[in-house]
Parts: structure tokens; sequence; C-alpha cells
């Protein structure tokens, strides 16, 4: 099954103790969209400015990604600009520029709305929101969202949750959403809003889903090196999402694997800047890191 | 089998957002063999002052705890005051007396020496590296250390994980000793000096071990409140150990599932301030508990 997927494409400038890298491919969109190509088709739903080169449409342009939705509008492109320490957990972010973002306003184009699968990827919750009520037939709605949203719009953001089955954040920003210094805690609180999973992503430390009736923890893939962790969440939901919508299936099973496959595909982004590594990521590398990480964690009792 | 441990055992006074302890049962040894005996005996050798009171020499006098090699000493006993904020991942120490245990040289009461597995919890490395050379005959050596250590008295730390056979250090420590702050470029350095295993405790994330030709990752059990992170180091190395010493066994397998029991005897220490919670845990609920982490951690590929 295809995936609708709206969020930001954008162009960003990103300092590492590794390294710069500057007017590269980024947004929530674009990791997502490359990683869930490996499993199945992508349906873009976003708008660039006319600034944006040809370059970086040439990233975009691959196997089971559709670009049809994504509109070009006069103006600029949604940038970001970032900075992380030896801590790779912490970003510091030195700009973000909404432009031809800031008044977007999706539309889906002919069969766009025959998508089962829904992700709105980080990006203003008023837009998610305005998708949802676009696939009324859809029959696993995904978010993602930042700590932006959250001072900026929190009452939008909680109006989307509520209508999503399955919610991602991070660590800080779930505790952020509901006050609560308890992670388990939190998740709780976050179920009653109306997602029917929670899933947080926790950086090096890897990711835990949480359900009703299920807990399900998993490590990050573990590396030498990472360059650059900007888009792991990003990619983190393509891998998930794109390998539920592949299996179309939804149960505790296949739910555990998507995670498990977000955090290998997640590995692979964090290895360079932009989509560099990601994009080369061979289905047999990925089955490889799947395999390891199920032996990492593998434990037998008496 | 019986397990060797040396160590501090100390009067704490411990402020969380969640509550103060003062002049409570402290010290990496007395978790540690708390922690231990449910599993196997252990033969304490550690030294109190004589203002030890009698309600802290109870806690200690437990089936499967041996207090011969535990030596009073005119003075004081260790002393250790901390606090944590609501990230309860960092302590901030407030007071480190030694007392008595500054020119502490331990003599192992008859017998002791037959112990086969050997335990030097954390404190002064040049005291472990006393209580190895007593005991040539151990089959596996496993230490702790802290961050003190390795400021204070770098060299004969780096002499004393030369020696052991199984490394335990906390994460933010491992980085410090070899400056590498990819974790897993730090524990192959730390591989390097001589342990055949090195065990990352990372707290509220759980712990992982790396060894030649394994990697292994574990989360941390989920808990709604965690009130008191003191101890939890010391009794994660005791539910370790004792279960290893327990089966007698030493490969792969076994040690995966000592990691478990580690995290699992940890999350109760947790609970609560001292070994409030520790000593009252009954088979029953370690076994619970280990269940349920082999199920929130098992996933099954296609």
């Amino acid at each position: 099954m295809s995936i609708l997927a709206v969020g930001t494409i954008g162009i960003d400038t990103v300092e590492t103790p590794f390294g710069r890298a500057e007017d590269v491919l980024g947004g929530s969109l674009s990791y997502f969209a490359v990683a869930a190509s490996f499993f199945t088709q992508v349906n873009m739903v976003s708008v660039v400015g006319t600034d944006f080169p040809d370059q970086l449409w040439e990233r975009l342009r691959r196997p089971g990604v559709d670009l049809r939705g994504v509109v070009v509008r006069e103006g600029k492109t949604f940038r970001w600009a970032g900075r992380y320490d030896y801590d790779l957990n912490a970003v510091e972010t030195l700009e973000t520029q909404l432009n031809t973002f800031a008044d977007f306003r999706p539309v889906l184009p002919d069969g766009y709305d025959r998508s089962r699968f829904v992700f709105l990827a980080n990006g203003d919750p008023d837009i998610q929101f305005e998708v949802l009520q676009q696939v009324p037939g859809a029959r696993l709605r995904v978010m993602d969202t930042m700590d932006y949203w959250i001072r900026n719009k929190p009452e939008s953001l909680v109006r989307t949750i509520e209508q999503v089955d399955i919610l991602l954040m991070n660590e800080s920003e779930a505790r952020m959403l509901v006050e609560t210094p308890s992670l388990l805690s939190a998740a709780k609180k976050l179920l009653r809003l109306g997602p029917k999973a929670v899933i947080i992503k926790k950086g090096e430390y890897g990711a835990v889903m949480f359900t009703d009736f299920d807990y399900f923890a998993v490590p990050a893939y573990p590396l030498d090196e990472v360059r650059d962790p900007t888009g792991a969440g990003d990619s983190f939901a393509g891998g998930f999402l794109g390998y539920l919508a592949q299996s179309n299936r939804v149960n505790l099973d296949t739910i555990r694997r998507a995670v498990v496959m977000g955090t290998v595909v997640a590995s692979f982004t964090v290895e360079d800047f932009s989509i560099n590594r990601l994009e080369k990521v061979t289905p047999e590398e990925i089955r490889l890191r799947t395999e390891e990480l199920r032996e990492f964690t593998r434990f037998v009792l008496d």
C-alpha cells in the first residue's frame, strides 16, 4: 500500500563536530520519503519556493517517490540551520525560516486520497489537521512533531494528536508536552489523548513503544561514528511506516518489527550529512542490520 | 559458588525531588551484597568506624551475607552526600568523606580466599588491586569504579582494570576514562586494556555489554516512578555477578542473562531510598520482571 505524506522539504545548513554541510537537502518529509521508499510508494505533499535548486530536485526523484503533490510557490523554500556539539542528542537550532511553508495549504492530487497509510511529518499542526480531513478513509494515521510546535501552537497540536492512531515524539518533547518527568507516565498521558500507540524516539538510546497493553524497547544500532543526527527521527518514521504499509498488516508483531526497521533505517541516516548515506542504502544492508539488532537484543531465560 | 566482594559500607544522605534520606545505609558494597545475596553467598570485605550504628548493622545481617570480613576501626565510617535533580541520570556529589576507608588495608578472613568469584565494588583502585593479589585462584574478577577515582588515581585505576575479566562502568565515566565521545569506540579502547567484557551502565537507558565478538543491549525495566537512583549501579553488579556465581557457568548466554538480572535487581533499588525496597525483594518478583523484560524486547523478523 502507498503512503500519503505531508511535511517540509527544506534547505539545511548543519554543523557538527565532524563537519559542516551548507544548503543541503533537508526537511522532515525529504528524509521520511527517502526512508519509506525502500519499502513502498510515497505520495509527497509539500511546497518549495522558486529558489529550490535542480540538484535538490534530483535527489528527491527516486523510484517509489511521487512528487506530484509538491507544489512550487513564488518565494523561498523552508530553511533550517542547526548545530550539534559532541553530545549529538541535543541540537541547537540557529534558524528556522518557514518561508513558503508558512501559508501552505495542502491540496491532494488525484489519487492521493486513496492512500490508506498517512504520515504527518513534523510541521504545522494546522496543516497536518487539514490533510487528515482530506483522507477520511485512511486506515492508519501516524504523526510526528517537535518542540517548535509545542511552544507555538499547543492547542492545534493536541487537536491533531487526538485524530491520529500513532504518535511519534522524541523523549524530551514528550515530557515537555504533558509536563511530566517520568517517561512512562508521560506516555500514558499521551495515550489518553487518543493515539493507540505512542513511540518515543531516544536518539542513541533507541526507541520505545507504548500501547495500552504493550511495551516494546529497542536499542539504537551501535555505530562507531555518528556524523550528523539530523533527520534521524524522520527517517525512523519512514522505515517504520514504510514497513507497515508494505506489509499492509497492523498488529503488535508487525508494529514491533516496524519499530526495528525504523531504528535500522535511521542508523544509516546519521552516518553522514543530509541524505548522503541514506539514499545509497540497499535492501541487503537493511536486512543485515535488522538481523544484527535481533542478535544484539536476544536473551534466553533458564 | 560464593562471591568475595570488597568496597565501601557507608552512611549516606541523599536528596531527590521526591524526598530526602539522612544517615541511611549506603556504600557500593552494601548495595552489591544485598543484591547478590538473592542468588548466592557474599563474603564482604570492608571497614566501618566505631560510629556505625546498630540499626545499620542490622540491615546488613541477612541470609547469604558473611560479615566476618568487615572490620571496625576507631574513627568515622565512610560518608557520602548527594543530590539529584529531575534528571535522575545526573548526581551532584555534595560530600565524600573517606574516613576509616582512607587507610583501609583489606585482610581476608579464613576461607574467603576460596571464593572463585571476586567483585571489586567502586572504591580505591589500590585497595581493589591488593585484594586481587590475595585471591590468585579467582575464576572471574569483576570491577566497578567511578569518576572520583578516574580523576584522583587514574594510573592505579588502569593497573587494576588490566587485571580484571569484566569491567563495569557508567556511560559518562567510560567516555571520560579513555577520552572518547563515541561509546562504541570507548568500549573498544577499554577492552584493549585487558578485560574480556565491558559492561556500560546507562541508568534509565539500560545497559550494554561489549566483548571482542559480542554486543548485547538491554533496556531498563520501565518504572512509573524513580525515587532515588543511588546504588543502582552497585545493585546491578550484585544481580549480575550473583547470578553468574549461582549458575557457576560463564559463557555468552549466561553473561547476557546475568546482565538482565542486574537490570532487574537495580530496578527495585531505585524505587525507594537506600536499600528500603531492595531488601524486601522476593525471588518471585525478580522472576516476574525478568520475564516481562524478555517480552518487552522480543521481536520476530519475517
